[in-house]
């Protein structure tokens, strides 16, 4: 294996840091990473806020599912999906540009994802741990407002970095599924019963299946935090549905 | 610069490949990059589709912006935001899962593209090219009898890869924004009219601003695939708000 591969391999998530700070050469080398990947068109259709503000973190850690150890980061970037901007770049230009629709929202959001998944891995390879916290799409209202995000413009995903405690780096990381249970040739399939039995052997461990099924969805479906990330999105998505002219 | 900050340097999309077929180790390898990537509660939210059928890459060639340099790629993966198969596996355990809503698609959206950009890193370190559709979310009608895709699924992009020729190899990488054009600080900025002229001083070459912003504008904004593409999410979205159970 290569050293790219290891290190997509060896990259885990990282929930505890230790007090070193992280460099400016290593933050914008993480960042720089980030404006080299794939982009639609090369329009790189995201803002990245960096929060060094203290209380910004602190409220960001409230807001998002109560997780203290963001606060804690070194470095907290927040990856918004940004169709906004090339609008203002149209009028600049003394243009009339439509109103984005779900597919500009999307595909905005992709681009966003992309660019923060090649922070992820630069930053792994720089020894530095990451966390991808997409509870930073809960709470809308709040969130444009500690943000000052405007309309067209919504936080798809935030990452938080720092150097691991030992603890951390010696934590396995959780198997993946095998590529039989992600992969299927040329058309959707459908799983099957036992498949689907089979793909959770190895994680129910001495729990049947039905019991690690239902902890399982009580603490991730059927939370409050999936059903404020719904409702959240539903307030950033009205923006891209109801054909208004909000710039 | 280490290894891994190159890769994510020197990556640029290939849209021209040689005849030299993809291993079966380099195919793996790549699918394997992809489900190493992080997940939101390592729950995989998408379902790849490898398309090994040349008519149904023909087809995908014609309904993605006929682009025929799909259809001569030597490995192509549609990454399918997947809401689905978290039901089946809920409802194999006897119990009733609401309707996935709009945060559910973002979060499984966002999967996809994590682990999409995870196979073109993985590709690039082994010398292969790579390029992102994302016109797959086009005609959506068509793309699910295609796919035989079922409600709560979409395809969240495309990834094509082959082996570059050497014009390819040899053609210069898009020059990206500098950092201050695309980070701000703590709260999100808009650009004033002078930030935004000079983001695109090198960009529009012997043009004026307003030409090149005006022919940008009716190739990537003012497109009948721009259209398209907000045309066909509104299909998409369509489950994920009319909370109907269509599994």
């Amino acid at each position: 294996m290569n050293e790219v591969l290891e290190a997509l391999h060896r990259r885990k998530s990282v929930r505890v840091f230790t007090e070193e700070e992280i460099s400016k050469e290593d933050r914008e080398a993480i960042l720089h990473a980030s404006l080299q990947a794939p982009s639609a068109g090369c329009q790189l259709l995201y803002t990245i806020l960096d929060i060094t503000d203290q209380s910004k973190k602190e409220k960001l850690a409230d807001l998002c599912d109560h997780q203290p150890f963001i606060a804690k980061a070194k470095l907290v970037l927040i990856y918004c999906a940004d169709c906004r901007k090339w609008l203002s770049f149209y009028k600049e230009a003394g243009l009339a540009p439509r109103t984005p629709g779900p597919g500009d929202l999307l595909l905005a959001a992709e681009d966003a994802l992309i660019a923060a998944q090649n922070a992820v891995t630069a930053a792994e390879s720089l020894g530095i741990g990451s966390c991808y916290i997409g509870d930073v799409m809960e709470n809308a209202e709040e969130m444009k407002e500690l943000l000052k995000l405007p309309a067209y413009v919504y936080p798809a995903c935030m990452l938080v970095f720092g150097h691991p405690v030992s603890q951390q780096k010696e934590r396995k990381k959780p198997e993946r599924f095998a590529l039989s249970d992600i992969v299927c040739e040329n058309a959707y399939q459908e799983k099957t019963s036992e498949e689907i039995r089979s793909m959770f052997a190895k994680k129910t461990g001495s729990q049947s299946y039905e019991e690690w099924m239902e902890a399982f969805w009580k603490r991730k479906y059927e939370s409050d935090f999936s059903n404020e990330m719904n409702r959240s999105m539903e307030v950033y998505l009205k923006d891209f549905q109801k054909g208004a002219d909000l710039l």
